[in-house]
C-alpha cells in the first residue's frame, strides 16, 4: 500500500554517513542502544498507519533523560533529523520514520514517578501507557480521563504529541484539557518546563502550544496529568433512528437541552451490522443509524439526565430508546461500539480511517454528503463516531488488490476532509495531521497562517530537525497541490522547500 | 504611587514624530478619531492598575475593521508601537500605554453578532463586555461561564488578552477553556483566525498561545465564545474556622473527596471584619478564616454535594457550618466576598492586590508564609482569595503617604509571588503580568524559556512593536533584576535591550 506515501517529502533530505554516526553514537553514548541493521530496523518501518513505510537510517532506545540528552545534541551539531516515537499506535504517520534520520524511540521510559492523590494528579515518564495510569489510580478512586481507543498499548508522550482523545472527550476534554505540566528537551538538549503544577501559568501559553505539536517542537520527557474522580455510576441509552440525518440531529438537540453526557456515540447501519455480526452486541440491525448516550455522575443526577436524554430522543423521532438494563449490557453495547473497526474490517479487504470534527450542528448535512461521495466513488462508507463532539470517523471500505480502488479511497478520503472544512471543521479530531493529512492542510490554513505555524515552528527548532515533513506543509507543497494563495508574491521560508 | 512604575522600560524608545504621525492618519484614514491634545489623553494615562500612568503618544478609537487594519499597517511601516486597550479594567498595567507609541482603544467594537442556541455559542466584537454576553444569551437560558469581578465593565477582547478567570473558573474554567475563536490582525494587517468551529483545530495550537498574551501577539478584532445552560440551582455553604491554616487544608480535602464547586472562596479575619462592617452579610467576625463554597447544577445533586461537602467541613474542624437559608441570604454571602476589596479599602489609605496562584496542597504553608512576611515588613495583609483554584489575592494594606510605606509594600508583594513561585505555583492567576510583575517573571522562568517565548513573540511580530515592555522580560531585565541564569554566555535577541 505504499501509493499513499509521497516520497518527495523527505527523498531531498540530505544523507547521512550511517556509519559515522553509529561511531559517534557508540563513542559519546555508549550505554545507549542503538539498532542499525536492517531486520533490526524493519519493525519500526511504520506506526499505526501501515500504509505509510519507512525504514529509519537508525533506531535509538534509550533509558535515562542524559541519553536524550546526548543524543539530541549530537543530531543537533550534526544536523541529523530526529522523529520521536511512543509505543506507535498513532493513526496519522505521525511516527513515520526518515530514510535518512534517526527514529527515538521513547518506550522504555515507562515509570510511574508519583501520584499525589490529594492534588489529584500523576507524574509520569513519556513511555508510560494512557491505561496503566488508570489503573495505578484506581486504589485512589481516580482515573485519568481521555480513552483513545489504544489506551491498552498507546503512551502518554504520544497522547500528548498528538492531543489524543476518546470517546469520553465531550464531557472530559481533550489531553490538553488534562495536562498540568511537561518536561522537555529541546533539539539543542535544553530542558524546559511547560506549564506549572497551578491552575495557570503566566507567559505564553506553551503547554497548550506544546500538546498536539506531533513531535516537532521538542521531545517529551516527563508528563504531569490531572486525574479525576470516577464517577459514581454510568448508564447507557441506545436509540435508534430511520435515517443517519434524524440520528444527528438528535446529536445537537441532546446537547442544546444542556445535557453534558459522558459519551456520545453514533453508527450508521453498515456499521451497526458489522458490529452486531461479530459482537452480538444486541443492536437493531434493520435501523439505519443508532445512537449509544452514556450518563455518568452521582446516581440521583444519572437518573434525572436518563429521563431527559429518553424525552429528546424520542422528540427526534428516535423508533425505539432502551436503556442497558444491567452492567452486563451497558458493556455489551459498548463492546459493540469499541469493536466497530475490525468489525468493519470483515467486509472488506481493506479499510481507511477518516478523522473530521464538524460543527454539530451539520452533521446531518455532512452524513449526506459522505453518502453522496461514496456513490460517486462506487466505494462504500461506514459511519462511526465520537458524534457528540462531532468527531467523524468515516472508514472507507476497498480492496487494495482491485487497480485504482486506493487511489479512489484516498481521493474519496480527501474530499470528504475538504467537505469537513467546507463546513467550518477541521481535518482531525484525535489522530492528528502526520503525513497523511499535510494536503488537506493546505485547504484547511491559508498562506499568512502556515507561515505563522512555520514561524513558530523555528521558535523551537530553528534547523528544522525535529520531525520535518509533518504536521505543517511547505507553502510549495501547497502551491503544488493547488488552492494555495501566494504570500506578497513570494513563498517565506524558501529554505523549507528542500523538506 | 509612580514610584512603582519604572521609567527605564521604554524610556528608550525611539521618538516618533507626534504631528507627522497625526497628519498621515488623518489622510489615510480621514473617519478615524484620533485624539492627540493633552487633555484628551490625559483619561487613558492608565488602566485598573492606576499606580502606573503614562500619557500615550496618540489614542485612536476606530469603528470598523478596515480602519484598524490601515492603523496597523501604517504604524508597521514606521515601526510605532501599539498598545491596545478594551475596558480598561486591567489589573497588571497590560494595556498602560506608552509616552511613544499610539493606544488603540477597542471599546467602540460593541456588536454581538451572532447567538447560536443550539451550537451553544455567540460570536461578538471584542469591545463587548463579559456581561452582556450573558445577558444577550439569557433568553437562551445560556450564559458565558468565565465572570472576572470587573464584569460589568470588563470587555471580552481583553478578558481574552489576559485569559480572565473570576469566581466559577474552578468547575467551568479560564477564558481560554471557553473559546471556540479568534479573529485577530497581525501587526502587518493581515486578517487570521484561531480556532475554528469544531471541537479541536489541527497544527499548533495557536488559539490557546494567543489567549493570554496580552496583547503582544496581535489584535482580536472578533471572539467567538462557548456558552452554558445556566445550572438548575446553586446553593452555598458558609464554614467558620479558628486557623487559616485548617480552612486551607479543607479546601484540598473538598476537592480530594471529588467534589468540583461552583466557587470555593477563603477571607482571613481582616477581611471578614472589613466585608462584615461595610456589607453586614452575616459573618462570624471571630472567625480566623471562612470558607465560602457554592455547588450549583441540577436539584437533587446539588442536595447531595451539599451534604457531603458538610461532612467534609466538618472532619477538617470547621467551628460552624451554615447553609445560605434562602436565596436572599446567598446572595448577602455572596456580596460580602465580592465588595471585599473595596471593604478592605475602607481600613487602610491604599492596598495592592496581588494575584499569585500555588498548588491547593500548598495553600496552608503559604498563608502561614504571607502571615510571617506581614509580620516582618510590619504591614498588614488581608486574604481574600480563589481558594478551590489555589488562586491567591492578598491585599498588602499600606499608606502611601507615609514614607518609605509603598517601596515596603512593593517589597513585600515580591516576595509573595516568589513564595508562590517556590512552591510550584505563578505569579499570576487571573490579572495577568503585563508591566506589574514583569520582575518577577525572571524568578518563574529560565533564560532558555524566556528565549523561547522571545522567539514565539517574534515569529508574530519580528519588530515587537506590540505592547512592548509588557509580559515578557528581556533577559537584561532579568539580569539586572537578579536571579538569572545567561544562556550559553550571552544574551539573545540583543537588539530587545533597547525595550
Amino acid at each position: 500500500m505504499n501509493i499513499l506515501y509521497d516520497e518527495r517529502i523527505d527523498g531531498v533530505l540530505p544523507k547521512v554517513d550511517k556509519a559515522a554516526l553509529v561511531q559517534a553514537l557508540h563513542s559519546r553514548i555508549p550505554d545507549l542502544t542503538v539498532l542499525h541493521r536492517a531486520e533490526d530496523l524493519r519493525p519500526y518501518e511504520c506506526d499505526g498507519l501501515s500504509a505509510y513505510r519507512t525504514v529509519p537510517l537508525l533506531v535509538v532506545l534509550p533509558e535515562r533523560i542524559e541519553q536524550v540528552e546526548a543524543l539530541l545534541r549530537l543530531c543537533h551539531a550534526q544536523k541529523v533529523p530526529v522523529v520521536a516515537r511512543g509505543a506507535g499506535t498513532g493513526l496519522s504517520g505521525g511516527a513515520l520514520p526518515l530514510e535518512q534520520g534517526v527514529l527515538l524511540v521513547m518506550a522504555r521510559f515507562k515509570q510511574i514517578l508519583e501520584i499525589d492523590p490529594a492534588g489529584r494528579w500523576a507524574r509520569v515518564q513519556p513511555g508510560v501507557r494512557n491505561l496503566a495510569i488508570s489503573q495505578a489510580a484506581a486504589p485512589f478512586g481516580l482515573y485519568y480521563a481521555p480513552d483513545p481507543s489504544s489506551q491498552i498499548a498507546c503512551s502518554i508522550g504520544g497522547n500528548v504529541a498528538e492531543n489524543a482523545g476518546g470517546v469520553h472527550c465531550l464531557k472530559y476534554g481533550l489531553t490538553v484539557h488534562n495536562l498540568l505540566k511537561v518536561q522537555m528537551l529541546t533539539i539543542e538538549g535544553e530542558r524546559l518546563t511547560l506549564g506549572s503544577d497551578a491552575l495557570d501559568s503566566p507567559g505564553f501559553d506553551l503547554l497548550a502550544l506544546f500538546t498536539g505539536s506531533e513531535g516537532m517542537l521538542g521531545i517529551i520527557t516527563e508528563v504531569t496529568v490531572k486525574l479525576l474522580p470516577k464517577p459514581q455510576v454510568a448508564k447507557v441509552l441506545l436509540a435508534s433512528f430511520d435515517s443517519v440525518e434524524k440520528a444527528g440531529a438528535a446529536v445537537a438537540d441532546i446537547i442544546a437541552a444542556g445535557i453534558i453526557p459522558g459519551g456520545l456515540e453514533m453508527m450508521d447501519n453498515l456499521a451497526i451490522r458489522a458490529a452486531e455480526d461479530f459482537i452480538h452486541a444486541g443492536y437493531p440491525v434493520d435501523a439505519e443509524a443508532i445512537l449509544l448516550c452514556e450518563l455518568d455522575g452521582v446516581e440521583a443526577d444519572v437518573h434525572d439526565d436518563c429521563q431527559r436524554v429518553y424525552q429528546v430522543l424520542t422528540e427526534a423521532g428516535a423508533t425505539e430508546v432502551r436503556q442497558a438494563r444491567d452492567e452486563a449490557e451497558r458493556l455489551r453495547f459498548w463492546a459493540g461500539r469499541k469493536n466497530a473497526f475490525p468489525a468493519v474490517g470483515r467486509l472488506s479487504p481493506d479499510y481507511y480511517c477518516m478523522d473530521g470534527t464538524i460543527p454539530r450542528r451539520a452533521l446531518p448535512g455532512v452524513l449526506k454528503g459522505i453518502a453522496e461521495l461514496s456513490e460517486q466513488y462506487s466505494l462504500r462508507v461506514a459511519n462511526v463516531f465520537h458524534a457528540g463532539d462531532g468527531n467523524m470517523h468515516p472508514l472507507i471500505l476497498f480492496d487494495a488488490n482491485q487497480a485504482g480502488e486506493l487511489e479512489r479511497a484516498e481521493a474519496l478520503g480527501g474530499q470528504i476532509l475538504e467537505l469537513c472544512v467546507a463546513v467550518g471543521g477541521s481535518i482531525t479530531g484525535e489522530h492528528g495531521v502526520g503525513r497523511e493529512k499535510i494536503n488537506q492542510m493546505c485547504a484547511q490554513f491559508n498562506s499568512d497562517e502556515l507561515t505563522l505555524f512555520h514561524a513558530v515552528k523555528a521558535a523551537f527548532d530553528p534547523d528544522r530537525l525535529l520531525n520535518p515533513g509533518k504536521n505543517i506543509p511547505t507553502l510549495q507543497r501547497c502551491a503544488e497541490f493547488g488552492g494555495m494563495h501566494i504570500h506578497h508574491g513570494q513563498l517565506p521560508f524558501p529554505e523549507l522547500e528542500r523538506f
